[in-house]
């Protein structure tokens, strides 16, 4: 509720336009307006095009249908993170057009269709085990209507792969990097390209990679300018950080 | 500003008795006065007699010290931990009547006198080392109006002057036990006492003590029931959570 | 055994009342009466309503009803926790009135009904995963007698949902706060109510949480005053804890 | 060197305006200038007005002094982080117009003005004890020709100032947020606003902060959206990440 | 081989007794014997009754009887620790004697009886569930002809268990302490035997216990003298080395 | 392209020998083929015999034969670790003469047979647990074309047995020593031969082995000079850098 | 008390030969002397030539010096560990005949000359550095009446010195052996000697030795029986715990 | 001693030219010679030109001085590393000729001149702040006798740097990588030559490095074959090794 509409309000009290129990309760509303939690939430989702977020992880098919179920009744494309196959097929019986992104482990409901960005978001990996993490990043991005140029294997085992591709990493307007063992993609990329990077750690490796804890850390310790870590396996917050900035 | 007052405002507006702008004023200013944050925290403090706190750590005596000249603007009773000597010389210039804790590295200024509580918090140590985190306890706890039992000292390696004190220990209306090392002597209490028992871990010890680490993971792991902890040497959490118990 | 009682039983002796190998056998008891170990605790018990406690986990579903068994023949209400279906199935074959917690993982078995408290214990969850251990809180306060006001799913992503409940919140004598990730909750509230708060993390979270620490660390290193922590996912032991602060 | 530039040396070859061996000289030059490391990282610096940045810890005084002798050469801004008085001291015999940054512990020597961007970048910490690494992203944020909004101590202790302040947050196009302790202010911010939160964990805290890693675990597994993260203390790498997504 | 053998040996060398080729022959076995590495352990072995053990985790079925099937060529006892069902089964079937310890994990073969000692070894756990650990010490001690006290849960909840029987723990020689959780126990038997304790940690708990890491930290930063402590679960080894003590 | 590559390709630019458009393709191809990435790796790869490999974790059997169907295109041996059985199924069906090596979890296709070095890696394990990490350096040195003397269980419990094998491991040109539990014996090794050792740390044992960190450490805090070090459980690692050492 | 003088104290009563008062005054003094605690332990100490031991560290000169006041006016030797020469200077002025250990920080006063034991205690050192725990150690053993037998840097770089000094390891009766680095030392010992093993971890070393943790990890995960492990650089705790198993 | 020897000392004995009270002698010393500890040691360093090495942290000035002097009457080369200008200054008073090497921390003297090895080390570091690191591998390996190739920072951050040098690096036989921070490095290089790595970790960065543990686990995890690692700041270990593999 903006000053005006709150002037418009007491001057409706006072005309008598409005009774009072009227207006008390639209101000007892007043705090969380103000403030802008929730509501503004909403209409910044509305507004910007970004969807609910449902994470699986934890929540039974049911609890996820029901969320869904909700969601539907207001006009936003869904997305629910971390979803098993046996999710979607909750979701599917009430919501036929829900997509299964198998890799990505993410079920989406598009009502609209978001406008697309101009400026796309690299998402590149450094393996092939890493493209589950990097298809959550970019079915994130994506369903925010990022463009998304996916990139995978390009680790500094294959450099070259790397290289040949840097005109190509370059256009983008921010970049995704994924890597799991010693995580040292990002700190490459971020040296060579002049876009801000954000960097997922992924707890693919084995022993002293401690699920993840060697690529987080050396993420975090990068001697590159210009690189941001999220959460191990956090595709997700890569690709909705990604987008944020991709949209700025 | 609760509903009543919210309606009456509405009523003099409507009346003509407030004008639309002063209205407009203080709706503004609600969000933060419904959801009582600052202000409604400085009228508990007053109400409770609960003084402000200063962290001392990381600040230089200057900052301490103007900190507490904008303090002595307020009739309220001022604790400053993790003080130094050379912070107190500082409070000293502009407030002679502040005293400095030595052991619990505190200094106070007392510009009230708190009524005191008629149940006390019992504050016992394992070891004699771990005095310096137990006094800090101890002048939170006291500066805050509660009466205080003293008791030092009383670890496994010396268990019957425990059990020659536990009479004593159960007289107090909760108890804070303060053990580094291993840090059992909150397992112990809680076993003995009917009473909630606040556990401080401290770095007292060495080696695979790894400073406080055994004790805290100790204490969170306890057996016992009616323990819970607070972060390593943390005498005031302690004192300060002792007492709200207290003055229930 | 007081001393007026020792007194009297000497004066037997004396008197030629009481066999002396009689006094013997009461004497040689004593230590245990005068520190009040396992008999006084089976006193308090008895006089303050609280059950006694069967901790599930690693016990097999015999040896649960096994002891269930022997509590039965005291009356007291039964509590066991971390107690499988398994473990349920098997006590229901000697104690058809026993009731299964699903959520809470626990088994209650009421022989006598505590007398509520007046006040109440607010049990409120960051999020809809943090459930299992809220319940487990919840069940194990009510078991002793508490009112429990539930209210799950107002952290931080859907802090409107916590202020718009903070009156409610406010109401509650001691305030139990669950959270998973970084387990930020437990601060906020702690800044926000003049209540004690007792703060559990949950294991709730991937990658950098490591199995909770990450919300175990950030709640004992928290900056509000006035919390104190407990294990991970250790609804029991909060419950407990929160029982006794709420019944002094 | 560009295609363009390339072809115009080979017709120079070929016409006989250049000679072979200074072709030679240049070429073998090439495959860097080509790949576009040093050489197109010194464009992008001289183009964007990016300064050399120096990473003062480990250095001598007069290894520092000897690097900005180099750098004073070229026509850029130099900035030193992690520099100590002895350093300032060193590079004040050849640059007299070399500033420090006490509480940053930064050295810069601008040789150019930048042009200021529209945008801002708002740096906030949660509490005063973060000061030092909040003004070593101002610093570098600010040498890198960005508009910069301190707003200091607005930590969870004190959440109306958070909210007093909201608004003003909401201006920036990108939001620097330090915090030590639990290091939660960052996911309430994220939760709040509506821009990229680039999260800096610090040192500040005792015990179970280990030396900051209950910060950063905490901000890496934040349950809100919109939040990357660099290194514990590097504010340097906060204020260069939040330029580049400020000036893109 | 002793200098007294030697010499006998080039005696008989001297005076034709021996040919050299023999002679060369013992002598070229001789590092091994004058080191004492395997075949001295045989006979220690075989002078204190000591059996073969095999570490049953990690090896197959058929492995495990291999081996015992050797043993048996050998005039010894046979422990295999670590050992399920399924390589039990196995055993059987060329050593129909062969017990299984299922508690403790372990299949023992008896081929000659020990003389049991005088003195005696208590075993005692702090809770139910250490007693896998207990029995696999216990089971150890037992082959190795100890005579063994088993008193379980008797941990800090239950202290007056602890005290009831400190006359039967004292009488023993060498006290065995096994406690999950917070791992108090040894420390206070530590505190009240003049005996040596060997302390084993467990896994048992949850949380913050981290896999036995707060016992076993707990164990190594005891205040009480006179505890040693061996890995986590490792009952074998206490039980071994409480033989060692002993027989000593 | 060598200087003087680059030189003839000048001269026939001036002489008009070579077409302009047609030097600047091989200009703009230069940096690739100057920086020598995949194509000087390939090269290297069939010319010192050393297969492709490819590591299974975290693939699918399809995608594992895939891969090899592409390789097997190429006149080259295939290696793929951590395979599993379903893998060599797979890759049966289009290669009939793979080979799986159960112990070591890999698959090899010999497409040539490599020329056997003289000199030889003695791969040694300190427990018989140890073996399938010792096969996989085993199984990939020898694809490489190594000699390779396996020498199982001779860790200190049986450190005869090492002794008795000095010779045959000082014959070797290096020395691959894989051990779990404390890890000792590359230290006990690094100071008996004068070979370079790698040493191999497994996740075999149990509680304060953390899952193969206390061998970590061990190895890596070696009081032995001429031990290096790689990831737990990696015999791949280790196998390939002792070829590499071996074949210099 | 015991149960005969218990009795007879009841027939005192009942005789008349003892006054009721008395007799209450006794008996509510009993439950200490029943369970043993101060009282046991100081006859324990006086009985077996034990020292009282004052833990140094975190004490003041004055207090240590006031602890030994009041010691000495109890008939037993004086120790104490982890002391500053400062403490030392303090202890001279009330005791002139006290003796301070330089290399084992410690200080000791005789009162009186212990019975030396028959039997003797190995404490052997992997190093030169560890000479300091080692010496710990020593002094504690030789004050409570053991025989020392010092065997220092015979760690794995020079094992031969180990080897031939093996029989005279062997006659010891309990072998305390001190490593830091990789702690392999006791793992060889303990698979060399037929005697307990009490392993102190030292934290000598650097880098991945993180303050002794590889040593104390390597020792407890040992893959050689009849070794226990005390706290890192804990000199005292192995003294201790070995004299105790000597003089059994 | 080999067989022959053996057996020709068994033939004088026999014959009487050798009594058997020098036979006996000889032969008690015989497991020390056929095992070869120390003295095959010394052999094998006179023979290949390595020098004794003295760790100097932990030994005081005089301590070095005195083993110094030990080893002038040896004809060997003598290297101390983490050796202080204090302890130079005391080896100084008895060897003229020893050199401090300041940045390495390393004290030489050079008795007799090794004869340079053909090949090469490349010793090379990603910033200036590892020097120290690499100082002390390179001087190490210069006194085996080794050539060295120093190349120094050319981290990620200066990637063209390597580039331009990889001709120079491959050209060596075996290359040390020191790095801190993300200790990327290693990876690198390890992918672009086709020689032994052996990969240096330092302490070189501040917070999430955690005293080198980021680098460290980053080059254990490397996804580059061909590198094996040594201890955080172990310059030494990798000279050492480094030195090994080039003389083979």
């Amino acid at each position: 509720m903006t000053a005006d509409e709150l002037r418009k309000l007491l001057e409706e009290v006072h005309s008598g336009n409005q009774t009072i129990d009227k207006a008390l309760e639209k101000l007892q509303d007043l705090p969380f307006k103000d403030l802008g939690f929730a509501k503004i939430d909403n209409h910044r989702e509305l507004r910007t095009g970004y969807p609910e977020i449902i994470f699986g992880a934890g929540k039974t098919p049911q609890q996820v249908r029901d969320i869904v179920a909700f969601m539907l009744t207001k006009d936003v494309n869904i997305l629910a993170t971390r979803a098993t196959r046996e999710m979607y097929d909750e979701v599917l019986t009430i919501s036929p057009d829900a997509e299964y992104h198998e890799m990505a482990r993410a079920i989406t409901v598009r009502k609209k269709k978001p406008e697309l960005t101009d400026t796309h978001i690299a998402v590149i990996t450094a393996g092939t085990s890493d493209m589950p993490v990097a298809e959550e990043a970019a079915v994130t991005a994506e369903i925010f209507g990022n463009k998304v140029d996916r990139l995978f294997d390009v680790g500094i085992a294959g450099i070259h792969r790397l290289y040949s591709n840097l005109e190509r990493i370059r256009k983008a307007r921010v970049v995704v990097v994924i890597a799991g063992m010693e995580g040292a993609l990002p700190s490459l990329v971020g040296g060579l390209v002049d876009k801000p990077v954000i960097a997922v750690p992924t707890s693919v490796g084995y022993g002293a990679n401690f699920g993840g804890l060697a690529a987080l850390l050396g993420m975090l310790t990068s001697c590159a300018s210009g690189v941001s870590v999220v959460n191990i396996d956090n595709g997700f917050g890569a690709g909705y950080m990604a987008s944020m900035i991709n949209k700025l």
